[in-house]
């Protein structure tokens, strides 16, 4: 049965919407006193996941899940092996550097060299920084990322941002884009190239719902 | 000023209870209506900064926080340049190995060679193996651990338990138990050394509340 890997957060519902848009109803996972993490849908068709958004590349890479939906911030942080399929246009945002107000620097450029900055994309901010040759100091972290500029720990953080409120909130300034990112359709790269469980036609189906 | 790095999730109200029995109050962490994550007590004394587990040690590492308590687990993990100082006595939990009850295995000596492990403590899984002399493949998640097994992706995960409860209600039996964990002080090795902002006081008073 054809096993999509569904991403948990931000990306849960308009996911959910995509896959009913195509005849696979996993609505059940919006329930909010649903405790399942695998789900059949009604028509017995397809089978769904719901798991981290970070693990949806991993579950996909092991061919446990034929097809997942991930960001395109976590393919570039994990550089999973899978076939990437289909931008599927929503999720959208933004990795970003961001800094107190009260900085003076206003680009990535102008960063002093060896400045702390913090983030939850390690393999992103290395890469970025080694592209403009500025050696830094990466503080990693796992959550809360705003607050290592206002306590002082990090003159920067890179960061995924959407609406802004969060860096807004905590007087952070976004000075520079790294790259703009949406929701991707992956999928186990063998599985795809065999063509099993008819793969192709579910990815068809989607593509001709995002380009009518 | 005294400032505290507090974790966020399992051992949060410990930790606010360890702090009130020395006389500083930062209950507000606990109102879940609260936004702020950094905050002072009513009397003026210390400050507190609510971050997560696995974040506690760079803040602490980083003397952005003089003092936090952070899990057994999250240090054996990261190994973070800090002092420990006490062990806390509460968050008692202990990092185990499960398979599915269907499993012949019973022990991880007995588990076959390259067998896929599952877990969010991919160094702590690491060093395990490699003291019994095992070489596996450590599949490194994000969260729902417990998943992986079911689905099949895992023969195994390494995964901290508390209650068993979530092991159990996914079929999973634990069959070893790598380490006991508990909440633990730390300190910024410098500000420590040097006394900064009276902390061996505060440690001391922490310490006769432990052990009346």
């Amino acid at each position: 049965m054809l096993t999509f890997a569904i991403p948990k957060g931000s990306l849960l519902a308009d996911s959910i919407r995509l896959l009913q848009t195509i005849g696979l109803d996993f609505s059940a996972f919006l329930d909010e006193s649903n405790r399942l993490l695998q789900i059949t849908d009604p028509q017995g068709r397809a089978k769904a996941m719901l798991v981290r958004a970070q693990d949806v590349p991993v579950y996909v890479e092991y061919g446990e899940a034929h097809l997942g939906i991930a960001g395109e911030d976590v393919l570039r942080e994990k550089i999973p092996k899978v076939a990437r399929l289909l931008d599927l246009q929503f999720g959208h945002c933004r990795m970003s550097i961001a800094v107190p107000q009260s900085s003076p620097y206003r680009s990535g450029l102008s960063l002093p060299p060896h400045s702390r900055i913090a983030s939850k994309s390690v393999r992103i901010t290395q890469e970025y920084f080694a592209s403009i040759d500025l050696p830094v100091e990466i503080i990693p972290l796992y959550g809360s990322v705003e607050l290592a500029p206002i306590t002082g720990m990090a003159d920067a953080i890179v960061d995924l941002v959407s609406t802004g409120r969060t860096l807004r909130e905590n007087g952070l300034l976004e000075i520079e884009v790294l790259f703009h990112s949406t929701a991707r359709l992956i999928a186990h790269t063998l599985s795809y190239r065999l063509d099993r469980e008819n793969i192709s036609a579910y990815v068809e189906k989607i593509r001709e719902v995002l380009s009518p």
